[in-house]
């Protein structure tokens, strides 16, 4: 039995911070340090009727319209995120509340389920949902994730540049039309406070200490992937979409990983004569030799064709769509993988049986690798998605604008701003009722 | 393949509050209320050193000590719980992080994650363990799955009489020794407002709305149950475990379920002579002719000795421990299992073989009813277990020190209160560190 993501939508806050022409300005800082530094262009923020639920419900109303889908069909909804507002009810119980709105029946025999792990809990949903179905618990119906995230930082943080706002809502099903998940996955996973929120709805965040959790505990996953999959080389996989908190974190992780996977293979024979055999811990007398020959090492590969062309091949095509909306925390290796198969498609390529090699990620820290194979209609469901519209109809925001939207998105502040888009065929946050519970409704 | 429980461990928080003899003075309430009312004679508090990742840490390192396991036999960790203090990293990467500092070996190639959704999410881990074992993807290790929760409410909230707090680690395999857990799972689900916490630690509660919404969504999990599994009879299980707020909620449920159980069958026309037939909807010419009709039913079938026979068999057996603890949200229904296998060892029952009928629930609002059967090594897992000790073993505090203690895990308040316990053999929380993490260490 193949199990896969049947389908994919996304929703994208409506609203678009400029990081060059008006980010970088109002910092005083150079837009390069954005653009280039970070590969940022823009954030997506979620206007003042937007919030994960309505992201997350809007990307899932259009998922199961465009599928022929009803309530029924569903066995199981699982949200994950890391801006949830409440301590107990889960996000996927309002999303349920929103689509039984717009759809007859109800989804009153689903599991519904919230699960929390910084960015990495999309994925697990994922695979919890892919279990489900193996277990042979589904009784015939599909899962839906949806990965939905507000990511804001504290004003001034040096994160504020990476913020971003949005939902991907995926259909999990047998048979699926857009990528079948290998049943082997590996995690590398270890107590980390790189980035956490004790307490706070903004993060603490290790900038430095991120990077290196993230590579560690990623080179630690695809070595138990490899024990239970076989060694990976670079050329099996047309796309490696990697969680992208920003591109330029996905260029350390492509380096890592490019290395790792051609260790003891051709292409390192192929490079030797320009920049030598990649440095091996036992050639060493001590740690730090070891680690300044293979940062030498990394530096020299960085600079070679192969390299420069497989990350060309198989990365740049996962961060078209990231550039121009910032972090979806849950939702962005998601949203990478959307990308590449974007690019696929406007390529001509004929990406069906190509392999995926999906690297996600969440501080605290965990990663997982699994594989990913391209499904026939592949094609069909990319011709479907809205996201060239959706981000093109975005409303840039002035940074006084900015200003005001963080405040209405910052749980501690209250704020009576008001929307700078008019909702249409679309959920939106009407206010909040007597238990303080958000109230929503549905603007045709 | 049989997948299930193989053991359980309980980690009761160290502190016990006397509702009787401490409290209802105190409130200047009739200890009734409380012993009769709820059904409830104490809670246990954690001691200062105490909070939900030490709770689920000491009940699991028991468990993994008592079962010779080590960190490379677990491969997924999952946390069930609704007391999060923190809004991306999960309680499972800081009890892995405790358990690591008495274990050889690491657990970094294990699966980590925290599920939330009221009470309900310890089921739901459950659940996906199941799933994840049946899915083949386990490689043979187990998973831990650890139920822990502070329920705290704000003081003078009418559910204050009703918190408790404490963990449960479960450990879920192939061929268990404690219960087997069903294939087929029943689920009532509606997004409810009954129980939240919108951006806080205690909750909203609706009191009256919350039993109404647990009664419908476990009527509806039960139905759904049923179209799978076919039709439930009260004979047919020996316990029925439900989640347990407070004792006098599951009174209620227990005669709900009951007279569902028995609708149609020999046990109706047995009683029939004396209370005549269940009302049936088309019977009624208006919904509140029909609903006065099943009260009164409801009502008569409470006083019934079948009725009472299959309470004091099923239901009472598993209040024993709840009645002591109060309400450990999604540990609950766990503990509520425990307490009536507990009972059947004090019996001196055969129970291998017997069948549970599990009713799970959360606020917000989603039932799950499942059925289990008990396995051979029951009653070995039953001996090993410390709860008569560790229920004995607590302090009993009094109303002042009540207070002090409700404001130490007050996430809002700062507390410098001495312990009341000396801690021993056990992990405690020693502080804070630079990223306002929270800190633990082992105390031999």
């Amino acid at each position: 039995m193949t199990v896969g993501i049947d389908a994919v939508e996304i929703h994208a806050g409506k609203l678009r911070l400029d990081l060059a022409e008006t980010f970088a300005p109002a910092m005083d800082e150079d837009p390069g340090k954005y653009t280039k530094g970070l590969g940022l262009h823009a954030s997506s923020f979620p206007d003042v009727h937007e919030d994960i639920v309505t992201m997350g419900a809007n990307a899932a109303h259009r998922l199961m319209e465009r599928k022929g889908l009803e309530p029924a069909d569903i066995g199981r909804i699982d949200v994950a995120t890391e801006s949830a507002f409440d301590n107990s009810k889960p996000v996927s119980t309002y999303v349920a509340g929103c689509l039984e709105k717009v759809f007859d029946g109800d989804f009153h025999h689903a599991n519904k389920g919230e699960r929390k792990f910084a960015c990495i809990s999309g994925t697990q949903s994922l695979d919890d949902a892919y279990n489900w179905i193996r277990a042979g618990r589904n009784r015939g119906r599909a899962a839906l994730v949806i990965a939905t995230d507000t990511a804001l930082y504290a004003r001034g943080d040096a994160g504020e540049a990476t913020q971003g706002a949005g939902a991907i809502a995926m259909l999990i099903d047998e048979n699926p039309d857009l990528v079948a998940l290998s049943q082997e996955q590996g995690f590398g996973s270890a107590d980390e406070t790189d980035f956490l929120k004790p307490n706070q709805q903004f993060p603490s965040v290790d900038g430095k200490r991120s990077v290196q959790v993230y590579l560690a505990r990623m080179r630690e996953a695809l070595e138990d992937y490899e024990s239970v999959a076989g060694r990976v080389h670079s050329e099996d996989f047309r796309y490696v979409p990697f969680h992208t908190p920003f591109p330029g974190m996905v260029r350390k992780a492509a380096l890592l990983g490019y290395r790792h996977m051609t260790r003891g293979t051709a292409i390192e024979d192929d490079l030797e004569p320009a920049i030598g055999r990649q440095p091996l811990p036992d050639e060493f007398d001590d740690e730090s030799g070891y680690r300044d020959a293979v940062r030498e090492y990394m530096d020299a590969l960085k600079e070679t064709d192969q390299y420069g062309e497989w990350y060309d091949r198989a990365i740049e095509p996962t961060l078209d769509i990231a550039r121009h909306v910032g972090n979806w925390y849950t939702g962005s290796v998601h949203v990478a993988r959307v990308s590449a198969l974007r690019r696929a498609r406007e390529d001509g390529l004929d990406a069906t049986g190509e392999r995926l090699l999906v690297g996600s990620y969440g501080s605290g820290a965990q990663a997982e690798i699994h594989t990913e194979t391209v499904q026939e209609e592949w094609e069909t469901e990319l011709a479907a998605l809205s996201i060239e519209d959706q981000l093109d109809d975005r409303r840039d925001i002035s940074f006084e604008e900015y200003e005001e939207i963080h405040d209405v998105h910052n749980h501690a502040k209250e704020s009576t701003y008001d929307a700078l888009t008019t909702p249409s065929g679309e959920f939106v946050r009407d206010g909040q009722g007597p238990m303080n519970e958000r109230t929503y409704r549905y603007v045709e």
